[in-house]
């Protein structure tokens, strides 16, 4: 029996840990921690930071591995994404079948944000269950929604108010979703609020949401749209990558 | 200057804390904390737990106080809800200015989730904005919505699909909401799925998501309707209350 555990480890403020989180990891036999390549090191930095922490006494045994390149050349998306995933779940049952012994064992991944929330973990965890006997768990973590709102102070919803929670391909693709005032955007590679009819719009965006070099700008999206992009930009110059959200209510 | 700190404690279980929430609860002066009255005595309770085990030394004081009841006779909803706010920043003051000094200081609220999430703790902290000179700073939590979905081992969305968070209120009065084929359902006493028409919907249902007591229940809603209904009437009937979440996919 191979037990998986996906454990949510918060947006990179190494304090997001919950204690549910730390007793997981000090659990594992194996951990196994993906270097997302260029750009992205400060990720597998900081898990194996976290780990550094964390972990009591010997601890599991910690493994890097190198994630698969997504197929670029594959037009579809969503079959770009499906060949991406086989090629992970393959290297994880390789990296798992090499380190642990064949009665099995607990084999824990760290989840950046929630292993539900636009993550993928938990999708590839699902492709191994047809290989031996697996189990699945999940240890909820604080989310980018959360560390927004948070570092701004402010309500996710308004009084009995729907949220929508979108990427930014969608915003671009369908304009402002039906039947909420209220919408958070995640994976928006592309500041796609610039799309929208901004009059009566406020914005509230984060990049590195609750990590140190967290900044925030809020405010009338037809006043602060163009320094939001003007700063996003300037931030993943400086840093080589960046990881932003905002929330927008009407 | 005095601090106000509205700390995201998860879901019920003193293992959602995190390292964060831990730190910020022995960095307060004075802790208040809400008796909800009979029935939801086990909330109280669960705070007080979380005190104990996470405050180390002396720690801040910590003060417990009577909410006050909603006035049912307001027929307006909204109404209803901004006087009660009103009532309870009131004692909040008194119990800030009897057991601070003139000086100010740090006050500690737990708040149950995350503060940002369907929870009034900052808006009723706004309105002491006005009353003496406040910083007010939130610490996220684990929120009902990770409890659910960790609890069922399923991901929040669909790739690049987007998700609608509301109450139970709005899906009885309009429905299935537009533009997405999943939703989170908070705060509904009334089962507000057996509304809806059942065809091709799977619902994820967990009552006291992430506390021990936590029952899940999953399937077609068509199947599992009246069986959520009986478990949700039993378990509150054998607990005195009931917290439950639900997430609907199409």
């Amino acid at each position: 029996m191979i037990e998986l555990t996906l454990i949510g480890i918060g947006t990179g403020n190494p304090q997001h840990l919950t204690l549910q989180a730390v007793d997981a990891l000090n659990a594992q036999d194996l951990i196994l921690i993906p270097n997302k390549g260029a750009g992205k090191d400060d990720l597998a930095g900081l898990r194996r930071q976290i780990c550094d922490r964390a972990i009591r006494g010997a601890g599991p045994q910690i493994i890097e591995f190198d994630l698969p390149i997504r197929n670029e050349a594959t037009t579809d998306y969503r079959r770009r994404v499906d060949d991406w995933h086989d090629a992970i779940a393959e290297i994880w049952w390789q990296n798992i079948t090499a380190n642990l012994p064949d009665t099995g064992g607990k084999v824990g991944f760290l989840v950046w944000g929630d292993p539900s929330l636009y993550d993928s973990t938990m999708r590839i965890a699902d492709r191994l269950l047809t290989r031996a006997a697996f189990t699945i768990s999940v240890i909820p973590g604080i989310t980018s929604i959360q560390a927004l709102t948070a570092g701004h102070a402010i309500p996710l919803n308004e009084i009995n108010g729907p949220v929508v929670i979108t990427t930014g391909r969608q915003l671009r693709d369908h304009g402002w979703p039906e039947g909420a005032d209220t919408v958070v955007v995640m994976l928006d590679g592309t500041c796609s609020f610039q799309t929208l009819d901004q009059d009566g719009v406020q914005i509230w965006w984060s990049g590195f949401a609750g990590m140190p070099e967290e900044i925030t700008l809020s405010g009338p999206l037809s006043e602060v749209c163009q320094t939001i992009i003007d700063t996003r930009a300037q931030a993943r110059a400086d840093h080589g990558w960046i990881m932003d959200i905002y929330l927008l209510r009407r």
